[in-house]
Parts: C-alpha cells; sequence; structure tokens
C-alpha cells in the first residue's frame, strides 16, 4: 500500500483532536474539546423554507451545475453583507468555496511548491496545518500575544528565511478571535503586516471564519481595507452562522490572485453546490441577517461570560496562571505554569469527567505543552460552570501538590 | 503575480471547452457542445420536499459539520443502490465526495508525485487531465477502440514506461458510455484490465458518473467486482441521476486505499455537504430510484434515437465517416476521414448555427484532430434532428469540396 502513496500523502496526518474526541462522546463528560457551533443558532425554519422553494421552483438553476466562480446571486448577498465592513467587493473579487477549508487548499494549490515558507501563529488552526503539510510547505511559526501576532518576530523569521534561501509565499493569519487563542489582531497590526508584506513581498491568507461572530468588544476592519497593492486574501464563511452542513464559504481578493484560485478550483470540484448557494442566496434575500445575528451573539455571549465568571471564580490564583477574554468566536485559551503538562492535566480531568484539547496539538513546533483550548459553544451555561468547576480543581490540585 | 504561482498553477490550465461553450451560447444555435445533464430529469418536486424536512427537522444533523467518511445514512443508500448490481460494500468501503470530480482530485493528492504516470484513453474526459496536470502527473494516452481501451497497447505502454525507470501509478478509465466517446468496455476487457494490473502492480480509477444512465444494451459488471487483490477503486455520482447541484459522490473501494482519501479529504474540505447528503438520503429511502431512472432513460434513449436516426439519414456515406453508437450517457463521437479538420468544420458549423466540441481537446496527445463530441442531453428531438441536418450539410460541402 505504502509504496503507492505520494510523498505528499505520507506528509499528511489525521487531525489529532479527533483522536482527542473520541474519549469526550460518553454523555457524562462535560467537553470543551470540540469547537463546532451550536445547531439551534441556525435558521433552520427558514433555511428549509428556501429550500423548498429552490429546489422545486428554480431547479434548473438549483439542481444545475454552477460556474467554478458561484452562483452570482449567492456572491452578490455575500458582497452585500461584507460590504457593510468596509469591504469593497465586486464580482470579480469573489469566489464561492466549498467551505474555507476548501479556499485553504486551493491557495496552497495555487501558491505553494514543496519547500515554501508559511508564516502562521504559534499557535493556529489545526486545519490550516493539515493542509499546508499536504503540499509539503515549511510552517514558520510566528507567537501570538494579546493582540495578535508578534509582528517583531514575524519580520525576524521571514528575514531568517530569506537568509536561508528559501522562498516565503504567504502569512496565514486568523485575525478575529483567533482558533484556538480566541485573540484579535489590533487595528495598529492590522495596518502593519500589510506594510510587511509589501516590503518582504509576500501575500497574506487573512482566514476569518468567525468574523459574524464578534458578540463584544469594537469591530475590526479586515486586513484587506489596508491592502494597497493587490496582496491579501480574505476567507470567511457562513459555517459558524448560517450551517456549517452547507460548506459555504468565500474568498475576497484582487482579481489575478482570484483567477488563480478559480482556475485550480475547477480542476478540483468544478463547482461549489449551486443547491446550496441558492438555498443561502434564497435566505440571505429575504431575512434579516444581523437580526439572526444578535440573537446567535446573545447565545455565545452568555457562555463566555458563564465561563469566564466561573474561571475567575474557581480557578486558583496565580501569576502564572491566565486565559484570553475573547470578544467573539468559540474558544478560551488557557496558560498554565511553564512547568505544568496540559496532558497530564487531560488524563485528570477526564477521571472527572470533564475534558479540552490540550494546547500543544495547534503548534507546529513543540512549544504549548502547558496550554489548554476551551469552547463553550455546545454546553449550556449550567454544564459550562460545573465543567469549570470540575477543571478547577483540577488544575489546583496540580498547581499544589499536596506534601504528605 | 506569476512569482507567487506554484509548478502546478503553471501547469494547470482552464477548460478549453469552455471556450467553446462561449460561442454557442446564442439562442439561435443549435449546440451539441454542452454536457450537462437535463435539469427536468430530476426529481426537483420530491428533493424540494426532503429538503425541507431534513433542514427542518433534522437540523441537528443536516446544518452541522458531519464526518470526513460522510452521512451513514447515505452512504448506506448508496452501498443498496450498488449492491444490486454485484458490489459489495461495507461502511468502509465508501466514503461520500463533493462530486466525482473531487474524488479525482483526492486520488490524486494519496497517489500522484510530480512525474508519475496515469495511463488514460485516448480520449478521455477533460476535468481529469485538468486534475492529472495539477498534480503535474505524466500522462500516457490509451487508444480506445469500439469496446473500450486497447489493451495491447495498454501493456505496451506500461512496459515502456517501466523500461524509462519512470513510476507507474494507476490506469484512469470511464468503462460505462465514456465522456467524450460513448463507448463501453466490454466484459472481457473488464476482466483483462484487472489482470494487468495485478502484473504490473498498478491502481486502476474506474470512473463511472453514467453508470446509472444506461438506456439500452446489456448492464455491465464494474470492474470492481473482478478486483482479488485490492487494487480498484470505484467513482460513481449522483449528477447525472439526481441533481448535478448538490454535488454528491461516491467512491468505492478497498479499506486501505479509501482510509488515504479520508486522510486527504479531511485536509481538503473537512467533510461534504452534509445538508445535500441528508437531502439525497431522503429523498433515495423514500422514493423509487429504478422508477425514476426508467423515466430518465427514456428521455435520454428518445434523444439519442433521434439523433443516431437523423445521421443516419443526413451524414453523408463514407466508409471513413463513423459514430459511436452508445447505450447510455450523453455523448455520441464522429471520427471523420483522417484528413479532415473539425476545428474547420466547428467554424463552418457555426456560421450555419450548429456546434459541437472539437474532439482533440480531450486528446493527452496531437490526435483527435477528426474527431467531434455531440451531446444530445439538452435538446429536445425536433432540435436535434434539424441541428443533425445543418451539421450533415457542412461536412459534406467540406467531404466533397465543389471542384468548379
Amino acid at each position: 500500500m505504502k509504496k503507492f502513496l505520494s510523498k505528499r500523502a505520507k506528509n499528511t496526518g489525521r487531525s489529532a483532536i479527533r483522536e482527542v474526541l473520541k474519549f469526550t462522546k460518553q454523555s457524562e463528560v462535560i467537553s470543551f474539546a470540540g469547537g463546532l457551533p451550536k445547531p439551534e443558532t441556525f435558521p433552520s425554519r427558514g433555511l428549509a423554507e428556501s429550500a423548498r422553494h429552490q429546489i422545486r421552483d428554480n431547479y434548473q438553476q438549483s439542481l444545475q451545475y454552477g460556474t467554478t466562480e458561484g452562483v452570482e446571486k449567492f456572491r452578490k448577498e455575500m458582497i452585500s453583507w461584507l460590504s457593510g465592513f468596509g469591504m469593497e467587493i465586486e464580482l470579480e473579487n469573489i469566489i464561492a468555496t466549498n467551505s474555507s477549508q476548501q479556499a485553504i487548499d486551493l491557495v496552497c494549490k495555487a501558491f505553494i511548491d514543496p519547500g515554501d515558507v508559511i508564516f502562521c501563529g504559534l499557535p493556529t488552526y489545526l486545519g490550516a496545518v493539515q493542509a499546508f503539510s499536504a503540499f509539503q510547505a515549511d510552517n514558520v511559526g510566528v507567537p501570538l500575544r494579546r493582540d495578535g501576532m508578534d509582528l517583531g518576530i514575524l519580520e525576524k523569521k521571514i528575514k531568517e528565511v530569506e537568509e536561508t534561501g528559501k522562498r516565503g509565499k504567504f502569512i496565514y493569519i486568523i485575525p478575529d478571535f483567533q482558533n484556538p487563542t480566541g485573540v484579535t489582531l489590533s487595528k495598529e497590526k492590522r495596518e502593519r503586516i500589510v506594510e510587511i508584506a509589501e516590503k518582504y513581498d509576500l501575500i497574506i491568507v487573512e482566514d476569518t471564519p468567525y468574523f459574524g461572530v464578534r458578540f463584544s468588544g469594537k469591530f475590526k476592519k479586515p486586513i484587506s481595507t489596508f491592502d494597497q497593492s493587490g496582496r491579501v486574501i480574505t476567507l470567511t464563511s457562513l459555517s459558524k452562522i448560517l450551517s456549517s452542513g452547507m460548506r459555504l464559504a468565500v474568498t475576497v481578493g484582487p482579481e489575478k490572485l482570484i483567477q488563480e484560485l478559480v482556475t485550480m478550483k475547477q480542476a478540483t470540484d468544478l463547482c461549489t453546490s449551486t443547491t446550496t448557494q441558492w438555498i443561502a442566496a434564497d435566505w440571505l434575500a429575504n431575512n434579516d441577517l444581523s437580526e439572526h445575528l444578535d440573537d446567535l451573539h446573545n447565545y455565545y455571549r452568555e457562555n463566555r461570560d458563564a465561563m469566564l465568571d466561573e474561571m475567575e471564580k474557581t480557578f486558583p490564583q496565580s501569576d502564572d496562571l491566565t486565559w484570553t477574554e475573547p470578544n467573539g468566536g468559540l474558544f478560551i485559551w488557557v496558560t498554565l505554569p511553564e512547568e505544568m503538562d496540559a496532558e497530564s492535566i487531560f488524563q485528570k480531568a477526564l477521571e472527572e469527567n470533564v475534558a479540552f484539547v490540550p494546547g500543544h496539538h495547534f503548534y507546529v513546533d513543540d512549544r504549548g505543552k502547558n496550554t489548554m483550548r476551551l469552547s463553550y459553544s455546545l454546553l449550556s451555561t449550567e454544564e459550562i460552570r460545573e465543567g469549570i468547576k470540575r477543571l478547577g480543581a483540577v488544575i489546583e490540585k496540580e498547581l499544589k501538590p499536596v506534601s504528605n
């Protein structure tokens, strides 16, 4: 079997989180491990009506192949939504993709040769790293701060890569409520990272799947709005706000870059489902997205508040034990004292029927052993509080080992 | 811009047929060029009801992420359909993909390194060649006969490749009503090609998107049913029988090979749309597929009959002018006398408001200049007859140039 495999395939692993999740499926376990959105936050009744209408009355389009670029009406609805955030988008600047994950795949397909360098966060989204590995990219990690990627270190790393003669291709960054940490890139850094990309002639891949899930704090314009030289590609998705199952996302960028993605997509799957695009377009045209998002935000905000409040109450006090306070998205990130091992905490937490993802999984190097990702997306506030109590007790015990 | 591109991207072109199609969009043109199925053959009302029900009442699954392997209920429905054709399939042997085109992409991802050899038909499906090129494969073409690929030449080519030291990875073959020629691989050749793959240790990628569109002739079991050594992967799709817009296909094969595709798919798009999988599963569970296919077959059979009948009547008589008589699928393939140029016929046909695809587009080498692909899928029988009359007249004129 192995003899048939491409180098690429030998280089690509399955998601390690999948293995973690296996342990957390028992019903008595309160799991902060998963990262799925709450299906109750999706407008299922409205989508059901849109689906019936579009499939029955518009079958000539909604059941037929479409263009690789995507259904025009769907793209126009997305443009109309994104324009509200300062993005200037024409039809030539937007392609519908079968999820943002596919957009990451297409970006790699278009731009990455084996050995090319991608700069990414430390930690970063695991699915992106899997895609990068599948294209045999060389992933260079850049630590995150409270206001996002450390741009001083980014520039240093870029220079180091230049000196080795390797080809840096793009910076992969999740600017809003990053998975896994929940941190958001500051406005100043959004401007600065574009300058850095210009200076060193790199593309920026701005991946913002949680864009619509901001439930507090001040809105920050996408990195692409600061782009003057046509080098920023923005990926955003409906998977967290309308439906994950429809697998609908859009990629926005300069026409030349988008055209390359179209060429790669044609060879990859011809087109994104016209059925789901027409359903989403119909729903977006006939419903108030911001009203819908208000409800969705209330749900996630309450859950975040419950988690932060209970952490404050029950986690042991220590300068070395810190966590992020996200303004959106689905995750809180905990940094334990340096000497602590989140894998060992994970084992002990499981015994107490509470679970999370040990943070080292999200690192492209061997750091992060003392970190944990907690998701508040799927649980009730009562479950969140109970789970945090249990987890706090486990950490407390580990932090101050009984000396007798 | 070019400096950012991967070698792969530089190696991948857009579909040339797209350019052909541009010329054929005017309403007065009778076009045999396209290859789309007729949306009226899809069960739109039933799918609309399935969609409403699944999205409204099963939103926790139909709007949520699913496993990379695909929705179990959908895969079981597909197993149940395919079992009727002699295929033995367990859940571990089947993965849902976002169209068969994606399955081709995943197969390449898993098995093709730059320079690896893929053996394919001469001519063959253009979308496959695009995918192969995107993975920098070396495509080696093998001529087709009336009963499918010439296996004597296939074996000769395999030996030649072995001698050059290159790595042959798989044989790509479309056994049923092949796009573009409409020819079907004989039973004897189905058995024989498996023997050849065993002898030379190759994988067979059996791509049969028109599997469900057999409207005449004797059913032939898939190549995979002759596989004893776990080396055949079968791709089939709902795009021609239930809906192209849902982008639903399945890949069936030995568990070890399927597992590699699952790994690659996870990094590519996480999972196929659960929304469309649940819609299709619901429709398949509550409707009679074979009854539906009877109607669909009647439609395509009538169109094929009209086209063949009119060709017989109006195409000039010549031993060097031949065409295929497909038992299914959407295409008839015309071979003109050796010295004729289908591109020149195409230009003259356009002047008479009739269009087709010049056949050389489907060749991985420079052959096929005297061939044409005609599709009967989208037109009424009246339009087909009128178009064939016009085309016959153009060919007649070219075949016997006026000497005065």
